[in-house]
């Protein structure tokens, strides 16, 4: 390693490759970046329940099977009595669950302690059964566009959101998993739009357990994929793709269904975890989605 | 160009070669990311007024000119009384007026119509002596924290600042130069604290004329230099540096003051404005000015 390579690696502050596929392993990015060296990202692609078609779990994972989508995303709602379901449709497959979508009630900036405290314990429930599924991570949003009374947008909101996090990071993390922040666009969360600021909050929350995501239909908000990808760094946990004219199954808003420029900053940070279907689909789910597999296989390749 | 080359330059919106330095013309920002291409960005270094030795401009350039520093940023207060003063003492030599750093009065969240009008006023002032100066543009921040009573941080603030922005953006057009969003670390300023953020609102205010810029110093709250610069695009048009310790000047506090990750992004993205000193200074400057602009001239090359 010369000077140079030293340099960009202590910089990007995460060069160490990960050693298996741990929920808390550290991803290499950074590394990757230094020109010359091979890019060490892997596209890992993952469906949510109501993507494949299928009447069963077992009828969705046979078809997820046959297109090699190695990650399931579940919906967080009801999932602790859910888990022994689900650990018995993926036995013996080569999928496992990546994120969690969410689910839980309240919202952690709710002015109404009530609110807070259904946020609390929900969550809670949901990483427990998160961790045993080995998932990556619980998703989460600190306050939709909906959600009022919300804490007002200034410096003590940050601070006391970064506390809470800090704990509910702790809890994640001895649970074997963690908490993801999805930012999204104004029209649904003003709060919290760009995945730098996400990415920013998560250093600041100080917890292994606190990780951040980028969706790129929400990522319109973005004046570059390639930027946001990188500005999340290390804490980049997660990812969700959609087409980007109608957030339906990419290809089928043609052209705008580019994702070269994120996919070529995940390759050179070396992302190692799931890139998940969250989208509608006005066609037929048979022919969509292996077109969009293929689609995304092939963008991967190009960037 | 191949297809891949196509998607990326196309994806970066921005692969059009500035033909000229005019403080309008587009940087081309994108192109150079395609690997195996030469990067395009250069390092033209620039200083305020109160960083070179001298009791005079005249004394200041001279000092500036041995070192090979190409820029001049001078505050904007009473700009407009100086432009005669300034022209004559850059005439016949190799240094161009940056960007100018703020110097207005009021600023534009003000809840109070005088305090909004203070800043209408003297902004434009400046502005049409930076026009004159045939400045890169104005730095501004939409509000420090001590500025109140300040507008709400939501969605309406956020229209009326791009829809203000917008009109002072056109008028700086209209005068050969632009409006330069910087933003700040919390202490300073919580509302506009990441460059995506920045980048972002210069891209919604919808105007050739307004841009933004990342200060390696404010930029302690980002969590990539590297990801924040890309995350500008083509709305980057100016960059700050300090020593990233204590603001002082780069190389005084040591190992801390590494650029790589942030003059990679530079480099790659065609990046060809200026890079200003705007910090203290311990030691003796006549020292310390060479020795810091040697260290940016070195990471530059190792980036």
């Amino acid at each position: 390693m010369d000077r140079r390579q030293f340099l960009h690696s202590s910089i990007a502050g995460a060069a160490v490759v990960a050693a298996g596929a741990s929920p808390l392993a550290v991803t290499a990015c950074g590394s990757a970046a230094d020109k010359g060296k091979k890019a060490l990202g892997q596209l890992n692609i993952s469906f949510q329940e109501g993507t494949a078609p299928g009447k069963s779990l077992a009828e969705k994972f046979d078809f997820m099977e046959k297109l090699g989508v190695t990650g399931f995303e579940p919906g967080g709602k009801g999932l602790g009595d859910r888990v022994q379901e689900i650990k018995d449709a993926l036995s013996g497959r080569n999928i496992k669950v990546s994120a969690i979508c969410a689910g839980f009630d309240g919202f952690i900036l709710a002015e109404d302690p009530a609110v807070k405290e259904a946020f609390d314990t929900s969550m809670r429930r949901i990483i427990d059964a998160a961790g045993e599924l080995g998932s990556t991570g619980v998703i989460m949003v600190p306050a939709f566009n909906r959600q009022v009374p919300c804490k007002p947008h200034n410096q003590e909101t940050r601070d006391y959101l970064c506390a809470q996090l800090h704990e509910l990071g702790e809890y994640a993390k001895a649970h074997g998993t963690t908490v993801i922040l999805e930012p999204l666009n104004r029209k649904e969360a003003f709060y919290m739009r760009l995945v730098a600021d996400a990415a920013a909050i998560a250093r600041d929350a100080d917890s292994d357990g606190v990780k951040c995501m980028g969706d790129f239909w929400h990522m319109q908000e973005e004046v570059s994929d390639y930027g946001a990808f990188w500005s999340a760094g290390k804490y980049l946990q997660h990812v969700h793709i959609a087409s980007r004219g109608r957030r339906k199954t990419p290809t089928e808003d043609g052209e705008l269904d580019n994702y070269v420029d994120g996919f070529r900053a995940l390759k050179e940070m070396g992302y190692d975890k799931y890139v998940s279907f969250e989208c509608g689909c006005v066609g037929d789910k048979n022919v969509v989605l292996p077109a969009a597999v293929q689609l995304l296989r092939d963008q991967w390749e190009q960037a």
